[in-house]
């Protein structure tokens, strides 16, 4: 095998009990997004630890968790009006948490035929989808619609902080996420109001779970790229080398004066690029070998579909020969491990 | 299904018999690649039309296509000397030719049980692997290593014009090929000399291939991504819109005033960019209505894992609404055929 994707099984479990500890003590429900490992022994190292409930982002990956024994599930993506029979299908089968953001979804459904939870997704500030957190009338609206619906409960709002993935420091993730969550619970806390009844709240994104200690006001965490963390949470401080549980293991090919060809291209890694420690890579080069691993100053540079050129600092161009192994730091753990669903091996 | 890849099948034939027509023309044995589509319908199309030999990328796709009934493969990979023993099997049941840019390559082979051609890589321009070709005599050596081992069988010279991706027009892609095949084929020219014997010639990629006409003293062609071709194809001035053969369909599933969130993210398109027409996109959306295909002046601006925003022109905001079906021109088809592998569509 001329590469894999190598999960650090301690790392993983610490990094899981870490996030469990804090739901604990924020007295949150922990629903953790499970599009970054999208694994088989991953998700069984949740389910010992007590998790009952996931998040996924596709209704392809909830039956595949569904299959794997999850029976609380969250398809934290707005719905897509041509699935519902799909969706109906699998929402007899277990319980099935969707994402409404729009009117259109609610009729949709009207021909039901069993009971579905939904969530309304708010937009707190980082303008992908959901309601805008002003639209207060908006969000009043759909529930008040999905009411015609005897089979479709509403659960709550939910939001995503993916403006917190532009910080460059714990107080700017601080900064974006606690303005978010405010944002989020004043919304709530009205509507409650209004309604006179409960709003539950449920939020998601790696940087914030990773360096908020208080949800206050919040009821459920949804985070997924802690399991693992990457190159991306390093460079906006949610975590520490240390902290980091996956990287990609691949051969070198050939080798050059000045660099390396491996194994291992965009149809492994991906093609996320970062500027970390102002270099423009596509991951770097780690020492995984101590219990404290070593970032190295090589980083792969480009990538073709299967070629990875890997740029050799000049004090490290004797550590690597041909077929050896060099393992690499992902941009972005979840997409390589998305590419790597099939090809992982666990380091115990 | 809220996403598929949709195959064109008129486009993809009328593109497959342009290159075989262009091959006889030239004398030239076709060779694929089929890192491309990495398609059993495609693949199918290419037998249909008489076509032998093939090129993968990946000792593994060299085994999927062995399946399929492909006896002639090359893998046009510098070979990692960790997979020797997997590399033999197959080659005791196909005719298989590899890549050696190496020394450390022969000697890994030294036990070799079973008959095996190899090519050399020679690195004419684009600096990614290959042995450079003004290093005449490290190529002269490497054939004489391989006489070691009676098993090895030298089956003349490769290179990949990668650099043509860099051209903007096809004047600029005709001045890189052009150059490049003339160093391949003076130092082709200086070992038959030197050896007395025939020395075979491979090239491959799309844009040479496409501009092309003339392939004085090449021997084989091996380009992959014709097939389809793609927006960065018709960036680099490969091919126009009418010759592109693939798209992604997405499902709409979101709405506001400046944009739409389509279930296509990066775990559909990879994650390639693109500044075609000044436009940072990863993918425009076209409408296949008719046979002449047009662009819509919107665009994918930005792709999280598994939501894709498009950025929605001004006179395009009524054309696509909740549940409707965007098409979009991937940016590189080979990163998002390789991702849809498993969920493709063919337009008959």
């Amino acid at each position: 095998m001329s590469n894999t994707f190598l999960i650090f099984e301690q790392r993983t479990k610490e990094n899981l009990r870490a996030l469990l500890t804090k739901c604990k003590q924020n007295q949150c429900n922990f629903r953790p997004h499970f599009k970054t490992h999208q694994n088989p022994v991953v998700s069984q190292w949740f389910m010992q630890e007590g998790v009952k409930s996931i998040t996924v982002s596709s209704l392809d990956m909830a039956y595949q968790f569904a299959q794997e024994g999850w029976e609380d599930i969250f398809i934290a993506f707005p719905l897509d009006i041509n699935e519902v029979e799909e969706l109906e299908k699998l929402a007899s089968m277990i319980n099935l948490r969707i994402l409404i953001t729009h009117s259109s979804q609610i009729q949709a459904l009207e021909n039901l035929n069993v009971a579905l939870e939904f969530m309304i997704e708010v937009d707190v500030g980082y303008h992908r989808s959901g309601i805008p957190f002003q639209s207060y009338q908006q969000v009043l609206s759909l529930i008040e619609e999905s009411h015609n619906n005897k089979n479709l409960i509403f659960s709550g709002l939910m939001a995503h902080f993916g403006n917190t993935y532009q910080a460059r420091s714990q107080q700017q993730i601080k900064g974006i996420a606690e303005k978010s969550m405010n944002r989020l619970v004043d919304l709530g806390t009205r509507i409650e109001r209004e309604r006179g009844e409960f709003v539950y709240l449920s939020i998601g994104d790696t940087p914030s779970a990773s360096i908020l200690n208080d949800f206050v006001g919040i009821h459920e965490l949804r985070p997924g790229n802690f399991i693992f963390y990457d190159q991306m949470q390093l460079q906006i401080g949610s975590c520490d080398l240390q902290r980091i549980a996956a990287v990609m293991e691949c051969s070198v090919v050939d080798k050059y004066e000045d660099r390396l060809i491996i194994h291992g291209g965009a149809v492994h890694f991906s093609k996320e690029i970062s500027d970390y420690q102002n270099v423009r890579n596509y991951g770097f080069l780690v020492d995984t070998s101590g219990a404290e691993w070593k970032l190295h100053k090589s980083y792969l540079s480009s990538l073709s579909q299967e070629h990875g050129t890997v740029f050799l600092a000049e004090e490290e161009r004797t550590l690597f020969e041909h077929g050896s192994q060099v393992h690499i730091l992902p941009v972005h753990s979840c997409l390589t491990a998305n590419l790597m669903k099939n090809n992982f091996t666990i380091i115990g």
